[in-house]
């Protein structure tokens, strides 16, 4: 909406409906939550025969017996698969626990307390993380949790404003690392073109060589519609341009199999596996090789894995579609969003200033928002106007419940602001 | 022996029958271990009910979803079992993954990197960790990961020298922690007294602010005899000292369940337990609360843990026995050991100098010994007489035979040095 294109009584109408349809939705007592990016009951049902899968064989088709000490890299089946899911083979892989973002955190304190040839980035002078916006909340914290600063570069449908990128590493040699989420963008929604992947691959030869992308393919199967989008392969064009170590990717099964007791991946080259699997040795009696059998016999193979995949897809799109519904119908006029074709969020950019206003509104309206300015480093989205959408936890009613409270909190700050 | 027992004929005579004992053999080709503390494939099986236990029902009762995301602190009933193994209340307990490993380092790394009001350790000249030796090394290698220098200390029956400690602590302010496996230790399988643990509490009072205890309590249960040893309860001493900061207390089911796939616990006072929360935060999704909710489906209640644990001390006891028996019957003139009650090891110390050799006798006939100085910080054992066995791991037939072979080799190793 524009404020040249209604009169000033025009406006102060439009607000008294607002406010009144505001307070009624007040009036309900409601407590809905829309924040963060968890399967609903039904997705994580899909996975219950993990449970018992075992039928009483604990030992592999490798000839491990998985309750026992031992194999820090995991199973090899697990390997395998989770080298499907990143485009790597098995010997690029590390199987890890239930959940990739520890072993983000391991890798980053590897690089942080000792470094590519010892050059550890605790060393430099205010080692900095590129982090594409709006981003991943975590990313950021694990940077503030160990020091590392943060430059922001925006977000574009191809992903990060990669000129940008590739000036600031040919002018800042402090520069240690760079947040990516390829495809389905946490939070936007984006996949990175083929050319981006490329300029990414490119980079380990202008940074400097303790320089680490930290790919967190988070989304890789986790598509919503017929077609998948198509991520081109970030490994393979690493070894077309010698650049291996400048890459290490994530992934995990939390919202394939069960969000909290999956198991997860960390991907890179020989010398960055060696060197991690160094510090797993101390950190680690190895991850729990009795629940990766489980995966594996719950996805012996990649099809088995798309045949889930589909099913989360036929709950998660539901969802979507009624996000979209409300924001196409209601809020044209009053911010602009993507259109997610995967993963698990909806980005809506309302006008400029308003974000934190209408997180208040919804809130003493008993829908709880992921808190404005959570995409970017430090909390502050200087324009306060990015909101990240999470439709997937709440059931079909209470998310069409949501968003209408959230369509008349994002009315109801535009007019406001307009009027005053 | 002594070596003025023998005439010198008399040990040549001793040296040429040990010889064609070892040479024999070798002959047999063989391949042991009795290296680590591994649970035998008997005792793993005694959980195999784990899987499957759920039988579809993923709520605990404490009526959470233990398949998705949420409570980083891990299940309210495993932080009650947690709590009653370590004699702390349920409120003073985080349950971690697959390995209190994990959790000893990232309390360490709390600590190193952030610490006690902003007080890091790795601000400190020196940092240092005082290590009762022999002990285990997997801590000694959490220290030397982090750049945290190590002094030692000798185990006594009784546990740590105490006035030595005390001693450091007076006059060392670079003192930041202190190894401890107060049962059943590891490898001498003392536990200590009711004055060491006292005095252990009372630590607090003349240490640095940021010294803290690490009581790895391993053994906690892991009783073979009939009446188990008692161990006084660290907390309730701390608490009687107002020392309650200083000792984090550990333990984990890997030695109860299965060794690889088992869930761990941390204990601490509240600001203690706050401050890991908010680490554990940015490093983790939380840990697996679906295996969280097996265990105590399988171990509702102390009595399912403590009659299950009966079933582990009937496998380990025999072995122990085999163990106990050759050394007895054949080492009394060799060296001297414990006879542990509980826990995974008997630590055996040859006449000095001889552990190394020892070491290299066995392996040359197909027996892995665990590295001699491995239980010693830097795997230095000043007087190279420190042999750690593991006796469960292998079959009562394989252990029967690396215990004879184990013999020979001291025995040999010791001859030869009288005769030289």
């Amino acid at each position: 909406m524009n404020s040249q294109s209604l009169a000033p009584e025009q406006l102060q109408t439009l607000e008294t409906e607002l406010t009144t349809a505001y307070e009624a939705l007040k009036k309900e007592n409601l407590k809905l939550d829309i924040t963060r990016g968890k399967p609903s009951t039904e997705q994580v049902s899909l996975a219950d025969n993990l449970d018992g899968i075992l039928n009483g064989n604990f030992i592999s088709d490798s000839g491990i017996d998985t309750r026992n000490y031992g194999h820090l890299r995991g199973l090899p089946e697990s390997c395998k698969l989770g080298g499907e899911i990143l485009g790597v083979p098995e010997s690029q892989v590390i199987t890890g626990g239930n959940g990739s973002l520890s072993l983000m955190h391991s890798v980053a304190l590897l690089h942080y307390l000792y470094g590519y040839n010892n050059q550890a980035w605790q060393q430099l002078d205010k080692p900095t993380f590129i982090c594409p916006v709006p981003g991943y909340d975590r990313h950021f914290s694990i940077c503030e949790n160990l020091n590392i600063e943060m430059i922001t570069v925006p977000m574009t449908e191809a992903g990060p404003d990669m000129d940008m990128v590739e000036s600031l590493l040919k002018t800042h040699p402090n520069i240690v690392g760079m947040w990516c989420v390829p495809k389905y963008s946490n939070p936007t929604g984006s996949s990175y073109s083929s050319e981006t992947v490329e300029r990414i691959a490119k980079l380990g030869k202008i940074a400097q060589p303790y320089f680490r992308v930290f790919w967190d393919n988070a989304y890789a199967i986790h598509t919503i519609e017929e077609s998948p989008e198509k991520l081109s392969n970030i490994w393979h064009a690493c070894q077309e341009n010698s650049t291996e170590d400048s890459v290490w990717q994530f992934a995990s099964s939390s919202k394939v199999s069960f969000a909290g007791a999956g198991i997860s991946w960390v991907a890179g080259s020989d010398s960055n596996l060696q060197a991690f699997e160094k510090l797993l040795g101390v950190t680690t009696i190895g991850s729990d090789k009795v629940n990766q059998l489980r995966h594996h016999r719950l996805f012996p193979n990649r099809s088995a894995l798309v045949s889930h995949m589909q099913k989360h897809a036929n709950i998660v799109q539901a969802k979507f579609e009624i996000v979209l519904k409300v924001l196409n119908d209601e809020l044209q006029e009053y911010g602009h969003w993507t259109e997610a074709k995967g993963g698990y969020f909806i980005s809506f950019d309302s006008q400029p200033g308003l974000a934190k206003n209408i997180e208040k509104l919804a809130s003493e309206a008993g829908l709880k928002l992921t808190p404005a300015g959570a995409t970017f480093p430090y909390g502050k989205d200087p324009e306060d106007r990015n909101i990240r959408i999470a439709p997937t936890f709440p059931c079909v009613e209470e998310l069409e419940k949501a968003m209408e409270i959230f369509a008349v909190c994002v009315k109801l700050a535009t007019v406001r602001k307009h009027l005053h």
